[in-house]
């Protein structure tokens, strides 16, 4: 269902841009009438000439990247301070309500929990309704699309509604929920939607590989938008969605994130909630004196713990979405409501953080921001002295429980945010995880900071100075480190400067961050990667660095060596056959089935509009048309009556089309697709010598049978049958009065001769690897380019093939994910042979190629009759 | 002289790994001995497993990543802190001289200009003579390295020494220069040092493709640990050394940047510089509200006029060295005497900023650092009212002069420091433009930032409370535009914020910064760009985004259509004649001439090797042999005495080779290449299957007047021609008693054999792309994979050949530096020419494939005994 592209669309994109450039050309070239109008008269003619230079120049400024940028940056920032603003309107509707009721405790908690019962409810059923693929984050989809994977049902409109009416709901009911995410998916479902709408205007937007790179810069507008944070924004979306980063990309995304943060901040000095452009959550540490040297262990012990708390948060996730997977019964309930589990973890959470109930001992009235703002705070809750005359401001008071420590209550705050947050994260809302993680991070922060402050209540002694410990700093350090350690970032840190408007803890920050993603890092995936596994989604595993046995498998160990080819003397027939067996998306072209010297590629769909074409009803009728002239002939000749063979005639039948692929190569489209990637739709124009068949029924009906008997092995792929009732139309000038039998006998007899791959588009460039590259350079180049497969050759001879698949195999057979590391059998193999065997089937293979070479040319030598007939062909 | 590298010698890195790892590996079956050492008794026997083992755990630790780039960041660390150290130490020497013999102008001028003149003059001889590689930026050289080009000499310990050496006495000078580029170049130093040192603990540090991952990292310590600024060092090395970025890359550079200026800082701790670890150039600026919004024009006015600053800085720059290398007579005179030009230089800069001098207008006692201080100080300089009770500190003392105006000075110091900081950078000493920007930058900014303050003296009104302008402010944003402009990069910001530990101003910088950087880059590449193009370093030019035409030039307008190739039965004639005609690196072996299939490519020197090898002194005897025997046999029959036609023996004569590439495959190696990478070291091995020729005396002497007749056509190459006279010892076994006629006759012949290509080592999958292929997407491939060249196929057939050159030639022809835009003659005439006509050239070419094979086919199946001959040497 989803289609792979890897060169080749690629070159389309290129062919795009170029039809586009020409029809701009062209756009230019006409305009002569212009000047013409010039010479008229008449004060609505100069109006119209002013109008028409406008026009022209707002076309050619539209087409610039800049002007893209910034309005994709304002679109965001207004979207981002809009859902803002919605959010912090449901949240005080929320407070006002349960506040409201303070008399009775019952109305109060029905009034606290409804809320965002209904409020997740409705999210999770809009979003259900409108596009279900807006549930979740978005990233893991992102990262795959960035990929070079077409998900082309993620960057719609109707995705886009379904994601910002739904975060809006989600982050309104007050659960542990994120926006970071969502954001980085709205803006790139902005940046897709921005595309469409400019292409109206230029055709340079109708292009590819252009989208990949603005949704790139998309990406790092989304977290730049949501947080403020430009240059964080722009580094997390690069090691968040990207293996490989176009620097010259690099400057799109500070242009576009610095805009766009920049429209966000001034939004809300606009709106009088700020005075002056200044940080989301402004912290006010000491600049003369951050931190003391003696602390950094501290700031070290928080780096670690969080490693470990990221991966067990990761693990936790991915337990509980595989616990409701398994559960055949919960599923299928589930799947009957679909509204029900939403719904009971929504009631559970909020019952469990019901303020005059458990909350009390979590601080469940305050909201994430006020939070936040309170583990930010400069003051400590804990020192004995200054207990009594600190006056709480209302955040920081939440903390103070007259039964309870304050140490007691950021644990349990932070043990059941971590499985609430965990929990939250598995609906079927559109929500992120940063978020909440954050939260949990600065609340393992602060308690480790009030921890210090407890153990050191003078501060600490340097050179005669005495500083007291901020326990605000140790509040950012693990906010940093436990978001980092979940997402395996480094550049959290970077949002936590921008965050907090203050880099004088850069250090710590920075120490931390690095510890929790080097233990992260050994024990589990991302939380990314972790749900892209989960969603199988196709995407291609990151090498872990350090497996030096990686570097001893070789492409010769993975790859499938039965390769399907067809060569340049192949019959329709063979053709046939190979569109039978398996799935393949292209087939190889090799010269011929000895020399196997690879050509090219062609498609699937390409091989199919062949076949499709020579079994045509128009080849048909040409045929009977000749078969008739030649009878003619033969009756002006002989004068018998024509063969009538009563028969069965094939006007009125039933015709089955399976396409397995929606590309838009297939040749007969029932269902019209409509391509996410603009690119592609232009590929029609671009196949223009191929005369693709435009009505189902041209296929022949011995194609029918064929084509259903192909075996559909791959579950993952919808199967889209349109069965096409066909009533025949009257054909003027040609009549099919052939029996079926004898279209049967018809179409095998065509089926014997020679393909003729003249109206055929090949790849003439597949890309090609050889026996001996490694593993680690196959992953590479399969991650620079995009590929999805690549043909394995050996001095112009194909002998195999990898594909994703193959590669991801070999991976994750090198790597498991516990850290048990698998060798291919042969890799082991080859350490006890030398190099000396591997150099000699080399030589051997060359032997071969020069064997065969020498006895081609000797018929050349030898007999001058065959070389003569050599020489004229060329 | 320098030696590209493409998928070649990546193919021999991953070899040289498995090597390694091979060895390991054996290194680990050898294990047994120690366990029988376990059975003997004694103490000492205990000890030494104890050591065994301590040393064998230490050896594979060793081998891991994050102790290197440990290593790395300390040594980097030490070698700044100390460095730091001589050049504060040098510069309070300078200030000593002058101060103390404040009672004579005349004598204090002396020692403050002799001072300088010594240490530059110093700098330069000792720069040229170590290694005169050393001179310079050298992040334009890092560039070029990470591209993929080697540049082995400026890897090297002597450069490490020079560089070092000679940017201590530069900086110590008291010039405005800068060691943020140099220290760029010795963290690569360091890494490559570190690399061959460790290699000697573990194999697997001989691997090129790990170096430049390490060398990439490298590049972000040097920035690190320079200005105490991990985040922002990590991304200008990115900017400024990247095209492509691998993201698992990333997690490097922050690691080995962050524990470098980690240590850097803590270094300046316990040496009591600084009480705590903090930011290099703290600033205190308001945190509450640090600029308000109606400042934002002046901020963008400081980004555009900076933008324009920095792209003159660049031409002004070029434009000295250009005349200095125009004027021929200066030229030589300069050529001889080395140290005058640095002298000169530096008695007129030290001169002109004499403090009692003119230096008083542009406060040249300052140091850069003092300078920066005073310049990101909170207080203006300005306000009337508080102009008198002011307590001016040393620093800022320096702007105020009893008879000038602030306004004045400061714009004498920046026009006076531009022009200073442009001619010194050009200096042959090792030094960088970063600083001396940044400093003049700051200057430009708090002129503005002065202004301002004057303008508004009671500051600007907000909401009733009155903010007084920050002047201090006004200068970081100026800082980090004009670097920014200077070296196109955004991240300056970032090492902004680092710098002065305050992130208050993001948005400010970041649109200055982005508003610099757009002007800058649309008038003038980047300083290190520059400096590539001045140096002319092969180096491939960054596409310029929004220029929609390169769409239009393909692969086909630019590719060189007559390639040199040879055929699998290609004689050794040819591959003479192939040898003789240009300076190629790889030749394309195609099947035939006739179906130019392209089977792979062979490197020049393997030619050489296959050449020189079949006109051997061996097969030569062996042939004298062969010969004798068959005489011998002759003589038993016909008994008549051999042949002694008198002659003049071969032994002692005179052979030429001349070899102008370094390559490790040069047949013979009378000088013994030291190549950089280790990785080559290995490459003999590799090559075991080739009998390399040892002795220079192998090549016949036919060869050697063949390979003398080779026109010496690139200037670029350094030719080493090496006279080896041979005294030839007596050889046993052999008697070579061939006159100088029967040699060349018998060389004759030889060269009409076909080649034998069995011990040739052959690259079986070069890199192809195809006719269409846009010039946009060609360059991005040659930047993914660091290629040299590419062959052009279609449907494998070899057509063409692009390689660097023409793709440079091609960029600068559409984009030339003066904005002039050239389109290569045929993307014309494609345009009025549809797609129609090429997807029928793309027809015609499958016909010709096709009617060949056909052709080829016919006799296969007309003439069983040539199909039968041809099966059987499958």
């Amino acid at each position: 269902y989803r289609v792979m592209y890897g060169r080749y669309t690629q070159e389309l994109g290129v062919y795009a841009r170029e039809e586009a450039a020409r029809i701009r050309e062209d756009g230019r070239h006409r305009s002569p009438p212009l000047k013409l109008l010039e010479y008229e008269k008449g004060r609505c003619v100069r109006c119209r000439i002013c109008a028409v230079h406008c026009q022209r120049f707002l076309m050619s400024r539209v087409g610039e990247d800049w002007i893209f940028l910034i309005l994709l940056g304002l679109v965001m920032a207004l979207v981002s301070f809009v859902m803002d603003f919605c959010i912090a309107l449901l949240l005080q509707a929320q407070k006002w309500m349960s506040g409201g009721l303070d008399s009775n405790v019952i109305l109060q908690y029905l009034a606290w929990v409804t809320y965002p019962v209904v409020l997740i409810s409705f999210s999770a059923g809009f979003t259900h309704i409108v596009a279900p693929q807006a549930a979740g984050s978005g990233i893991p989809e992102m990262k795959t699309i960035l990929r070079g994977v077409v998900l082309k049902e993620y960057l719609t409109l109707k995705t886009f509604v379904a994601k910002v009416v739904g975060l809006t709901c989600a982050l309104g009911s007050g659960l542990p929920l994120g926006k970071e995410g969502p954001f980085v998916h709205i803006a790139s479902l902005c940046a897709a939607l921005l595309c469409k709408f400019m292409s109206f205007f230029g055709g340079i937007y109708e292009n590819e590989s252009r989208n990949t790179e603005m949704l790139a810069a998309a990406c790092a507008v989304g977290v730049g938008c949501c947080f403020a944070a430009p240059i964080g924004g722009v580094l997390f979306s690069i090691e968040v969605t990207s293996t490989f980063f176009a620097v010259r990309n690099y400057w799109r995304g500070f242009f576009a994130a610095t805009f766009s943060a920049f429209i966000f901040r001034v939004l809300a000095v606009w709106n009088r909630d700020e005075e002056t452009i200044t940080a989301l959550f402004k912290t006010r540490f000491r600049l003369d004196f951050p931190f003391d040297l003696q602390e950094l262990p501290a700031f070290a012990v928080i780096g670690i713990a969080s490693g470990f708390g990221g991966a067990l948060f990761v693990y936790l996730n991915r337990l509980i979405v595989q616990f409701m997977r398994k559960q055949k019964t919960i599923n299928k309930f589930l799947m009957k409501k679909r509204l029900l589990y939403p719904a009971l973890v929504t009631l559970l959470i909020s019952t469990l953080s019901f303020p005059p109930g458990f909350g009390q001992f979590m601080a469940g009235q305050l909201t994430q921001k006020e939070t936040l703002v309170s583990f930010f705070d400069n003051r400590t809750w804990t020192k004995q002295g200054m207990t009594e005359d600190f006056n709480y401001d209302s955040h920081s008071a939440a903390w103070k429980h007259p039964q309870a420590n304050v140490f007691v209550i950021l644990v349990i705050f932070i043990v059941m945010k971590f499985w609430m947050s965990a929990l939250a994260t598995t609906l079927p809302v559109p929500c992120g995880a940063f978020m909440p993680v954050f939260v949990i991070g600065a609340a393992f922060g602060r308690l480790v900071g009030e921890s210090m402050a407890a153990w050191f209540p003078e501060g600490i002694n340097t050179d005669g100075i005495i500083y007291p410990i901020v326990p605000g700093g140790y509040a950012v350090v693990g906010a940093a480190a436990l978001s980092g350690a979940v997402t395996h970032t480094v550049s959290t840190a970077v949002i936590v400067f921008e965050l907090t408007g203050q880099i004088s803890h850069i250090l710590p920050i920075m120490i931390a961050v690095i510890l929790a993603n080097a233990v992260a890092q050994s024990l589990q995936p991302s939380i990314y990667d972790s749900i892209i596994r989960i969603k199988k989604l196709p995407y291609l595993p990151e090498l872990g660095w350090g497996h030096h046995e990686k570097y001893n498998i070789r492409v010769e160990d993975i790859m499938v060596r039965d390769v399907r080819y067809i060569t340049l003397n192949s019959t329709y027939r063979d053709l046939h056959e190979i569109l039978l067996i398996g799935n393949l998306k292209t087939v190889a072209l090799v010269e011929s089935a000895e020399s196997m010297i690879l050509l090219g590629s062609i498609e699937r769909a390409q091989l199919q509009a062949l076949l499709t074409q020579h079994l045509s009803r128009e080849r048909r009728l040409e045929f009977i048309r000749d078969r008739a002239d030649a009878e003619r002939k033969r009756v002006s000749v002989v004068s018998t009556p024509s063969s009538e063979e009563g028969g069965q005639k094939v006007n009125h039948e039933v015709r089955f089309q399976i396409s397995t692929e929606e590309s838009s190569f297939t040749p007969a489209r029932p269902i019209s697709p409509k391509p996410l990637k603009p690119a592609l739709k232009r590929t029609s124009t671009a196949e223009k010598n191929i005369e693709i068949p435009t009505s189902p029924h041209d296929s022949g009906i011995g194609l029918k049978n064929l084509l259903c008997a192909r075996p559909q092995t791959d579950a993952m792929e919808r199967v889209c049958v349109c069965v096409c009732v066909c009533v025949f139309q009257e054909d003027p000038d040609a009549e099919d009065d052939m029996t079926l039998g004898e279209i049967e006998e018809w179409e095998e007899q065509q089926l014997d001769e020679q393909v003729n791959f003249n109206s055929c588009k090949i790849d003439p460039a597949p890309f090609q690897l050889v026996e001996r590259t490694s593993l680690h350079k196959t992953h590479t180049i399969f991650s620079l380019l995009g590929l999805d497969h690549a043909y394995v050759t050996s001095i112009g001879r194909l002998i195999g093939v990898v594909s994703l698949r193959e590669l991801r195999k070999a991976i994750e057979g090198s790597m498991t994910v516990k850290g048990v590391k698998v060798r291919p059998p042969l890799a082991s193999f080859r350490d006890s042979g030398t190099s000396g065997t591997s150099s000699e089937s080399e030589a051997t293979e060359l032997h071969k190629l020069w064997d065969r070479h020498t006895s081609i040319s000797i018929p050349r030598e030898h007999q001058p009759n065959t070389s003569d007939s050599d020489e004229k062909s060329q």
